[in-house]
């Protein structure tokens, strides 16, 4: 690992490792926001980027707490994901999990090829206890409360015993935050019981026998339009399904977005107001990246476009995880 | 059929028939508003309401074009779709496909049972040819023109042929409104061939390989944050996924509507300008309902907590439909 940093990394209280490669945002440009944004972390936060050699070759000294780890290879977001993580070793993705798994990191932030992350997870990292497949887990603002919503992208093929595990993985997390009783509930195309697929009907049925007054309150089939009225804390939903009403979410907001955008500037520009807070509840790509749960380790996974900002809120997300213990909640649950 | 009309029913061009029963909306409330809506349509446009006989007890004259077709029986949203078609052959939904299918009818709308409706229609009216399974079409504004997708909710399970008559279906919808060469896209969770379920996977490549220039164009997947953004006339999903997609986006669109009126109503009155322009984008209560695609017969079926607004709507959807001669357009393709 080569930069300066007056935090030892022995020292640090966390430290998190994140993938300058495999976005869309050029690695130099991630790299400014972050030592831009720095100051605005903890001291006791160390921050390890990971990024290729003639990326540091062109930069100066970095910032304290934050230290430049050079890598040869790079995954992109065409290569095969079990190929690459089988293969491209030195790659930025690669390093950062070994880095987590040898505990040099707390938690690793990548925005790069999502199959070739979770492989690698699964691969380096190993699954929780009780943990068949790790769900992508993302926090979603609905109008009384933060969501979590998973799985939203890991599992295009499930059964119902999966979405089981994803309900646990997610109340785990709510309770992490502090919510102790979290309310559970099945994405579905209606309420009633018998609704959607037999997978649906299977774990409706088995989360209804867990539901226990003192652990989690399971509320049932919630249809995706009352969803963002909040009540609930968990959502389970299979990775296609999720990653549907994820992204359908995210189209929406972003067109309405900038239609009052181009409203507002031809218009009325005192709408800018009203658009400060809408732009906080519906631009999902500034919300941190999305949690790969029920591996041994913090892994935020970010959208390929993620924005700068969505890293930005990345650290934040993964600095809460590592001081809130969360992979002992999990494994305690 | 009792009521009064001073159009002759063999005399009407179009002849459209209104469940009044099984919607949220009380039969009288919608009615009255159907009553109010009349004058707006062609005269040569015959209006055919399906209700309760002590409502038409109720009832004084109806005004011209309106007749009202009385029934003793209900199918409920909680009667089993099949049992009820079985059994309740004297429902306003059962009475109403029955004239359809007899051609008393040239089209038929219906807030009531989704299950019951497409159940009915297989059995009363039967599938086109070459279509296995009927689909739920429902029209979406997009930032450049209107989107047809289906299946919206018909089919929770499915396999690649489906998907690929659901396009076919799609084509000849979009067709029927002018546009000679659709583009059809897959809702799918990536762009890349690969992505998603087998049965997508399998679709994508029948689609490719049947995209011919003079009749459509395959454009490939679809991610679900792109489809706002237009350029697309027919996107193809399976039902289960259709109605998640469309029901997030009516979520979502809800809420910002709240938050909006919200803020218009304390801060900034003159806000409500381009309110109106955004509900019509959003507000997707007040598009017309869903078109039961693939059976011998124009069938909408609108939300059961539809808004007046949405029936009267979906008068309009029927009549230019019928007007546009759909199902030969679809029986041709």
């Amino acid at each position: 690992m080569r930069g300066k940093s007056k935090i030892c990394p022995h020292r640090a209280e966390c430290h998190i490792g994140i993938d300058l490669l495999g976005s869309e945002v050029p690695p130099q440009e991630l790299l400014k926001a972050i030592i831009a944004f720095r100051p605005a972390l903890k001291a006791s936060i160390l921050l390890t980027v990971l990024g290729t050699d003639d990326l540091y070759q062109k930069l100066g000294m970095l910032p304290d707490g934050i230290v430049f780890h050079a890598v040869s290879e790079m995954i992109t977001m065409e290569d095969d994901p079990l190929y690459a993580i089988r293969h491209k070793k030195r790659s930025s993705l690669y390093q950062g999990l070994q880095m987590l798994k040898e505990r040099h990191l707390d938690a690793f932030i990548s925005t790069g090829n999502t199959g070739a992350l979770m492989a690698g997870s699964k691969l380096l990292l190993s699954t929780l206890p009780g943990v068949e497949r790790p769900a992508l887990l993302t926090l979603l603002p609905t109008r009384t409360c933060d969501l979590a919503v998973l799985d939203v992208g890991a599992n295009t093929s499930y059964k119902a015993k999966h979405l089981v595990q994803f309900a646990f993985m997610g109340i785990a997390f709510q309770r992490s935050r502090g919510i102790t009783v979290p309310k559970v509930g099945l994405l579905n195309i209606g309420s009633e019981a018998r609704k959607g697929t037999p997978e649906l009907r299977t774990a409706y049925e088995a989360l209804k026998e867990k539901s226990d007054s003192s652990s989690f309150t399971f509320v049932g089939n919630i249809e995706a339009r009352e969803v963002f009225q909040g009540g609930v804390d968990v959502l389970v939903t299979d990775g296609f399904t999720g990653n549907i009403f994820l992204k359908t979410a995210e189209g929406i907001g972003m067109v309405i977005l900038e239609e009052l955008e181009i409203f507002a500037h031809e218009k009325d520009p005192s709408l800018k107001a009203a658009m400060t807070n809408l732009r906080q509840h519906l631009h999902y790509a500034e919300y941190p990246g999305a949690l790969l749960c029920g591996v041994k380790g913090i892994v935020i996974k970010c959208h390929g476009d993620a924005t700068t900002q969505s890293v930005l809120s990345s650290i934040h997300s993964a600095a809460r995880l590592v001081g809130h213990r969360f992979l002992e909640t999990v494994n305690a649950f």
